[in-house]
Parts: structure tokens; C-alpha cells; sequence
């Protein structure tokens, strides 16, 4: 069984204070432990990285906010995919390149949960994918809804995550991954 | 500027005790509302229905469950699209055939919110189609999380509306979707 880590948008852009309060600060620490331990078993890492052709949007690529954060930056020979909408598997490579690979489980990490992770969580369980998520390992921002109510970040993210889990994905802790996922 | 109504998974189906309880049982009174206004305009209407090989499925063919509710029964000439995951975009015909017919506005209605129209919902605005999702117009089941935690309908339904609004849709009601746009 071929697997791989996806690391969604994990970008400076996402320190900007536009996007309001955030809920888990510690995903991007678990996101670098698993890192190195997909990087110590040489299995396939795909960092996915969120790009505009708006050069005033954070996601421009030559701002310095366009780049992955320093504690999971891709090293020589790590696969980086870029995305122009939410989804990583519209108008990319990643599912070809997972089926040329022989990849059949594909965990998922990064930003933000409701948005791009929800939606590539979603895309790779119908894709056929056997699908994991994460679930310390991504984080919400607070969203207002079309009656311009406040929902905060903590309720979106464990809502977007009850929305995903068994339907798409198994959602799952870091800890819980290791433990149980990793030796196979 | 043609639309297309899309009426998702609304199917006997979803009259089963298991799904446990629901929110906004007026979701189909209003889209047999929409449905009128699309029929008297001749505009497109395409239904989903989801469908599985599973003869135990609520959504094997050949059981009465599987059938569209008779609120909203199809009429002779009008388009179902058949899907086997969540997505109405995934190996079906929907995406084409929405380009082929020169489609640029799809107003998407149906069961369940966080499900099957919140995927659909996703690739619609995703593939770059201008996307009104009618929040009166689709409902929620309660749903319990990977700790067990259960999410009543209400909360899942309006936290998967504001995931979605502005972000890959315009989320809007019934009536305020007929007063502001109906007549362009």
C-alpha cells in the first residue's frame, strides 16, 4: 500500500490579520511531525500551494506571503502542486499523479478546514481515494454566514470535520494516525 | 445569461428514521416553488438522482425509496442525471453538459446541506460556474464527529452554509432569490 501526505496551503498568507482569529495554533507543529516521518520512511510528500495571477492578492507569487511557512518548507526533490481554486484536484496533476504512482491513501493536512481542506478531503474519498484527515493538523478561521452572523472558528472547524468524517474521510488525530496507521 | 436549476438527492430516501433528525422541512415546498417559476420560464431543470449497486441501499433502483419525492416529481422531457458519490460534478455528464448548453448560472437545491449539495456546491463554483446555493431549499441531519460528539441538524446546516457562502457560492432564500434575480 502506497500512501501519500498532502500539505494544503500552508502559506505565509495565512499570518495576515485579514483572515481574523484562528483556532488551533499547534497545526502546523503537527503538521512538521508528520513531515518528518513520511520524509524518515521515504514515502511521497505533495505540498500544495495556492496561487493568484492578482498581483495584490496574498496568494501572488512573487509576495513574500505566496511562500510555504518556514516549518514546513519542501526540500529538493518534494513535489509541489499549484492550485488556482479551493479544490487541489481541479485544472492540477494530483490525481494522476496519485494513480501513476500507485497511491491509494492519501492523508490530508493544512489549510484552512472549511475551505481548500474540506474540499480536497471531499474530492479524494469520491475520487476513490482511502482518505484521512487530519484533524489537528488544520485549523479554521471564524466565517460570517449571508445573514452576516458571526460563526467562530472553533464551531466551523469541528463542524466542517463532522461534515467529512466517515461520509469522505476518516478523521483522525496526529497521535491516533501514528499509532494505529503508520506501521502498516 | 442561461441558469439551471439542479434539484439534488431529493428521493424517498431521505424519509428514512435512520438519518435521525432533520431540519427545515419546508426545503421541498420551496423548491416546488422553484421548480414552477423554472417550468413557466422554460428555463433548464436538472435533477440528481443518487443511486448504488447495493441491493440493501435506500438507493438501489429498484426500490421505492430510490424514487425523486412526488413534490417534486420530474415531467416528461426534463434532464435526471444519475450520480453514485456525493458530487453531481464526479463521472457524470453534469459538467458538460451545463458547458454545452451554454449555462453559466447553476442554482442548486436539494438534500443534505452538508453532504451531497455542499460538495456540489464547491465544484460548481470551483469549475467556474456562478453558483447560488438556496439555503430554505436544502435541509441537514444531525451528525456525530470522530468523538462521538453529536451536532444537532440546525448547527450543521446553517455552520455548512457559511463555509460556503462567498467562498464558492451566493448563499440566499427562496424568496430572495426570486425578488432579486428571477426576472433578468
Amino acid at each position: 500500500m502506497k500512501r501519500a501526505l498532502i500539505i494544503i496551503d500552508v502559506q505565509n498568507a495565512f499570518y495576515d490579520d485579514s483572515w481574523g482569529s484562528r483556532n488551533n495554533l499547534q497545526a502546523e507543529t503537527n503538521i512538521s511531525h508528520l513531515l518528518s516521518l513520511w520524509r524518515a520512511s521515504k514515502q511521497n510528500v505533495i505540498f500544495i500551494q495556492h496561487i493568484s495571477q492578482n498581483p495584490d492578492s496574498l496568494f501572488y507569487p512573487e509576495n513574500h506571503s505566496f511562500q510555504i511557512k518556514e516549518i514546513v518548507q519542501p526540500i529538493d526533490g518534494e513535489m509541489i502542486i499549484t492550485k488556482e481554486v479551493n479544490s487541489a484536484f481541479i485544472n492540477t496533476a494530483l490525481e494522476d499523479t496519485l494513480k501513476n504512482k500507485g497511491i491509494t491513501e492519501v492523508v490530508i493536512t493544512g489549510l484552512t478546514t472549511p475551505h481548500c481542506v474540506s474540499t480536497t478531503t471531499r474530492m479524494s474519498g469520491n475520487l476513490g481515494f482511502t482518505t484521512f484527515l487530519i484533524s489537528d493538523a488544520t485549523a479554521a478561521f471564524g466565517l460570517v454566514d449571508h445573514n452576516d452572523h458571526y460563526i467562530d472558528a472553533e464551531t466551523i472547524h469541528h463542524s466542517s470535520l463532522a461534515t467529512l468524517h466517515k461520509e469522505f474521510a476518516t478523521v483522525i488525530t496526529t497521535s491516533e494516525y501514528i499509532k494505529n496507521f503508520i506501521d502498516r
